[in-house]
């Protein structure tokens, strides 16, 4: 068996050891920054569909499937937007032996293409707000080097499309997006993340403001996670997204849009809750949930046949349970799915049937203790063993989200001075007064980038943070206008 | 209100209408044959995904997800594949501002990307059999006039792709796909089907043989529904998809690959059920299974309350349902519902309410029963309502399958000499004698498409049937070694 290189030691390495050997992706498809992904990753990026999906549902998105080639005269409709991607686009160019009249651009993003349908759905105050989504591979050229799951050239995301009467509603859409981060990726994948407005010169191409999520990914380095932009108003007049509002005025619709990316959160996931033994994975989202490991099953056949029996009784209740009878040692089966991060081990052996328990070792505890099976399969409200196994589900997806939030917080820490930063930045977010996070304070990114190579992640939306009155920008030395928070980016 | 052509008129103006209407795709996106696919639509091939990924985990498939993009040198190495599917491919051809080395196929079908994988990753007879699907967005330049759900350039489905250790095993999952074809498309969604082995002319290109369930759009027009394929060994000796058997010699894998697309499904569907008023939705693929139309709720404020009710505990049981409070006319309601194919309407009025019973009407029936709520939100065991909606749904699948089935069986006829099937093939499936479905068939085969503007679907694999000992082929009269059916393709 292969070694995996301890979390602790290099963290960055160990993830690139822990997608080969959990098998979450292969990297050796023969285009750049494409990958194949393996069924472990997928059905768990699955399940994060499913909780995004059905929140989204919840909050009155109604979901579509748009193609995946836009033409590039809808590209250039709206001139930040083609300026911030066009670097960035795969274009189709040829179809059969013909060459096409135009080109098609591969989907990096689909504000044009839904656009160009909202202009023909949108007549009235009526059919606002108007909420769409899809799930949805894209596509972007990264002249940037590549790393699976966090920059590839093609990714799989959510991405929303909202259209609103006016800028309060459609803020209110904004402020609902942040709450459905921090209720899925926050309170269900269990990763800790903080919510900023992105400074003015780090705003989506085409938006009038930006604000996005960033998690920790190790050592203080940041990613971003869903972002959420105010479009304002300036693709629905390029589009002609317009409306006959209650007054009988025709006016332009606020657009909104949000991009959770899956395949991303994915990998903030396994960083943020793996350890130097492997992955943890939250209850929720394992796709095995319990493993179960019978012991001496070769000489006591008794032994498989209650596994199964415990299977059966846990598959019936919802839970996803596998048997792994392979003709591997004991040791090696728990060492391989404590690897790959599954929540449950249950061990059953002739001298635990006899006690009528099995043990059971949580993956994020290691401990052994004893499960009684006496009332399996009796009827529902007798049998605590499910419920036992349920509640370990639940304790172990709370232990990590909890410990990640410990990690997270401790990250944070608050430095006024440049030397501080310095000596401060390499692993940790640091949280200080600066000049603006408008036009004006872009100067000051540029120090932070190029002396500290690090970026300005922004203001917090969340809360409101104010410098001190004596407060100093760090890096020009004038009046500090802001809080924002400076991270090295993964 | 727009006006519905009937379907008994026109199927296939009514299918354009209905498209429209009922909001399940719009046409009017900017580049030839893509679909922008609507809520109302996308929400049942969801579910329709659902069943068929489900099965296909019961029967060992792991799902994956593979790049969208196939370099061309994958694409050129199985030649019988290259020379089928390059008239159809999009070519992807720069990025950015660079011209790439080399060209990506916008995948028309994945067996190049997927085999390349199976090369690294299989190893010995342990790894066999080797179950793999993913579902994806696939894109051909159809050169043919292109069609919403039923030829588009790009569509929706699921490829499966299997390694076997050798044809024995290899040919028993091809039954199986069938099986699963029978078991969801079949017996989930009601669309009869007639499983053949196709002619050796009509073989996927870079197949030994194909297998393919045809359904019938309207007048004895057959559509292909999910096509299997044997490859043999045709695309792992190119690719170097090679296992050592349990006998230490190295050995090719048998490859199959089976392909439901779910866009063209769903096009089926509809067609296969509706009639003259719309759409009728199985009732497990309606997004809406139940829609409630409050009666005079505008005087009577607790009908809504009631309705709502009704709505919660009919959620809770895991019924999709809606109430519709629009401010439109009862008839109105009625009319749009019908047209939408929802399975269940329940109409609840003041007068109802004081009788604690609703009015039931069934999407098929179109006859008013009363049901009692008496028992509404009592415990489970008493509560016969939800129990009564369920049943009512059970009884509409089947009596949208059972009808299919009559009127399928009803356009498959005999016919033996050419008069006759001239003068049947209009609106029929014939079955007829025939000299061969191998190569020697061709020239009859040319004459049934020139002719008749029909295809030889191919010979039953679900059946055997031989002709009579003095059958003779229609078309060049020699001695008829197959039972084939003939029809026109939609």
């Amino acid at each position: 068996m292969a070694n995996l290189t301890p979390k602790s030691k290099d963290p960055s390495q160990w993830f690139t050891d822990i997608m080969q050997q959990a098998e979450l992706a292969d990297i050796r498809y023969n285009i750049k920054g494409f990958l194949v992904y393996q069924p472990w990753a997928v059905d768990t990026m699955e399940i994060m569909y499913d909780f995004i999906e059905a929140d989204l549902n919840e909050r009155g998105h109604k979901k579509y499937w748009f193609p995946a080639l836009i033409p590039e005269k809808n590209f250039n409709i709206e001139s930040d937007h083609v300026e911030g991607f066009t670097p960035q686009v795969f274009w189709v160019e040829s179809a059969g032996a013909d060459k096409l009249e135009e080109r098609y651009a591969l989907r990096p993003t689909s504000e044009t293409a839904f656009y160009s349908m909202f202009s023909l759905w949108l007549r009235s105050y009526k059919d606002l707000p108007f909420r769409t989504y899809q799930r949805a591979n894209v596509f972007r050229y990264e002249t940037k080097a590549t790393r699976p799951f966090l920059r590839t050239r093609e990714f799989f995301w959510i991405e929303t499309h909202c259209a609103f009467p006016d800028e309060v509603s459609a803020f209110q859409n904004i402020l609902d997006d942040l709450k459905s981060t921090e209720k899925i990726i926050g309170n269900v994948f269990g990763i800790p993340t903080i919510t900023f407005k992105r400074p003015k010169w780090d705003t989506f191409a085409g938006a009038d403001s930006t604000y996005a999520a960033d998690a920790v990914l190790f050592n203080g380095k940041v990613i971003q996670l869903p972002s959420t932009h105010m479009l304002g108003t300036n693709f629905s007049k390029p589009f002609g997204v317009k409306f006959q509002d209650k007054d009988e005025q025709e006016k332009f619709a606020y657009l909104t849009c949000y991009g959770p990316c899956v395949s991303r959160i994915y990998a903030a996931m396994v960083l943020t809750h793996g350890d130097d033994k492997g992955m943890k994975l939250p209850f929720e989202l394992a796709p095995t949930q319990v493993i179960i490991v019978p012991i001496l099953a070769e000489k006591e056949p008794k032994v498989l046949v209650e596994a199964k029996k415990i299977a059966e009784e846990l598959k019936k209740n919802g839970i996803r349970v596998q048997i792994d009878s392979s003709d591997k040692r004991a040791g090696e089966k728990f060492y391989f799915w404590e690897m790959k991060g599954v929540p449950i081990r249950i061990e059953l052996g002739p001298k635990d049937l006899e006690a009528k328990k099995v043990v059971l070792v949580r993956r994020d505890e290691g401990k052994k203790k004893d499960v009684s099976i006496e009332h399996l399969g009796t009827i529902a409200s007798k049998n605590n063993f499910v419920e036992e196994i349920k509640k370990e589900g639940l304790l172990l997806s709370k232990a990590l989200k909890d410990s990640a939030i410990t990690a997270f917080k401790n990250m944070i820490v608050d430095a006024k001075t440049l030397p501080e930063i310095k000596k401060l930045i390499s692993t940790n977010i640091i949280r200080t007064p600066f000049c603006s996070a408008g036009h004006e304070g872009a100067e000051c990114a540029q120090i932070v980038e190029k002396d500290l190579g690090s970026t300005i992640r922004g203001t917090r939306i969340d809360v409101k943070e104010k410098p001190a009155h004596s407060d100093k920008c760090p890096f020009c030395g004038k009046e500090a206008n802001e809080i924002v928070y400076i991270a090295k980016q993964y």
